[in-house]
């Protein structure tokens, strides 16, 4: 294992173990609904937005706990987002990541409280970072982390970029549709992840910003990638059926513009990634070479 | 017009004269999700929650602005759980007040996805209180505030009543988990209503706790006059079906105890939120007695 394979580990460890800490009690009667929230955060994924949660705030100067809070709760609301998603009113999704969907195994009803319990618990969670906060200034950070929170996952963001996607199905997006979509649905918690890390940390504006460029070329490399490996990848790795995007008649960066042209823009945006990265000038060494490799690992995964 | 009419109809308008200022803008290709958002929440309702976060923030002597993101984030937030209950997985109503339900006029993914963005745009709008916030103090009362707008709504609050409600349809509930249900997914919005106009104002722990008890007796007496209604009243007061607890064969207060114990039950519990009311002697006497008057009202109230 390489030194880097060796940290990305240990970090999703980390995130895993902070993600597992703050999950609710499966208890009384509230055990269904509680299981169902559980089951669909547990069963798995690449924890890349808490990862990178960890990582800015790391490489921006932050030492203390109050970042757990935001990393479990980013999971939960992607985790939120993906469980709605595959209700048969949107995608209609049996399996993901190997699994039966949550609606699927815990039935439709189940699989929207389910979702909305996850969206409530993630705002809890979040909120929990105040318990960290030692003064005045500890609260504003932690406040203006919270709006980013709120403002990328919301109409203006996450949400938005899914609505636009379902709502417009069957009228085929044109290239400023689909990067409105991209720049909505995948970017803005990744965005949103990298800021979190940075206001979390106490950084100015102007750093904030900058990660908010970052990640929306980091968001949009990963979804064209996920476009392609729809195509080329191998259902086994991917714990998904391939050609979804095909058989639902869905238009992607490789159906509008070729599977070669998606590839030499996933290089060309990861390379504008490293690019702003280093113009930011985090002097933390480690912790540069840690989100350099991992943008880098993002164009050549293979799930 | 009596004066307690007349300030509840000058309340009422000021409530819906906030929820309106805070919604989002139809525009874009975000207009259809918005159009559905705003259409549910504009459907109408008594805007009691907002009501009473406005009535007890100034009998516990708040004058300020920093209520009203709370307000409308409150009317948000319960308007979502309207939403997503209509929708065909939970009671599949297709009419709410006098009007067709979200899903019914949007279709069942705008429905979905109108419910989520409410949801969303909730925490959005309530964490604008800050913008309000002038000391560290100021932001204390909005952090204890924007908690127990979280605590009171997400699985242990009314998204948690809600499906002990729904998950165990088929099992007759008991008076144990029947209590369970109303106490959470009707009086838990009504508590945190309440303790968030006392938060806000920066009551101590001892009259927030006292608002809390407060809430419960007035939500669960508004429950169970739901109860009664759905059997006694009048379908165009009300605008909807009669008759739908006993269609949908669920047990309510009146399948288990009948339609005069609960009448008494009502009478029992509005005098019990009344002498809580007296016991934490808030001194200012208009404010005091507007929310007594609101308090009788609902025993009687007609829809």
């Amino acid at each position: 294992m390489t030194d880097y394979s060796a940290q990305l580990k240990s970090r999703t460890d980390y995130a895993n173990s902070v993600i597992d800490r703050f999950l609710p009690d499966e208890k009384g009667y509230l055990a269904e609904l509680v299981a169902a929230m559980n089951y669909s955060v547990l069963a798995g994924g690449k924890r890349l937005r808490p990862v990178f949660i960890d990582s800015v705030f790391r490489l921006m100067g932050g030492t203390d706990e109050r970042r757990e809070p935001f990393m479990a709760a980013m999971e939960y609301l992607h985790t939120y987002s993906l469980v709605h998603d595959d209700m048969p009113e949107i995608d209609n999704d049996d399996m993901r990541r190997g699994m039966p969907t949550t609606h699927k195994k815990f039935g439709t009803a189940c699989g929207l409280l389910a979702g909305d319990g996850l969206l409530h618990w993630s705002a809890q969670t979040a909120l929990k970072a105040f318990d960290y906060a030692k003064n005045e200034e500890d609260k504003d950070c932690i406040i203006s982390a919270f709006k980013i929170f709120t403002d990328k996952s919301g109409p203006y963001g996450m949400l938005g970029g899914q609505s636009v996607d379902v709502l417009f199905t069957g009228q085929h997006p044109d290239r400023e549709r689909l990067d409105y979509i991209y720049r909505l649905k995948t970017c803005a918690l990744i965005e949103g992840s990298m800021m979190i890390g940075a206001a979390l940390a106490g950084a100015d504006k102007e750093h904030i910003d900058c990660f908010e460029q970052l990640g929306r070329c980091v968001g949009m490399a990963f979804q064209i990638q996920d476009d392609i490996l729809d195509c080329t990848g191998n259902e086994q790795t991917l714990g998904k059926p391939l050609n979804s995007d095909d058989k639902n008649d869905k238009t992607t960066y490789v159906t509008l513009f070729g599977i070669d042209k998606a590839k030499s823009e996933v290089v060309r945006l990861s390379q504008e990634a490293l690019r702003i990265l280093e113009a930011a000038r985090c002097c933390r060494q480690e912790e540069n070479d840690f989100l350099r490799r991992l943008i880098e690992s993002l164009v050549v995964r293979e799930y």
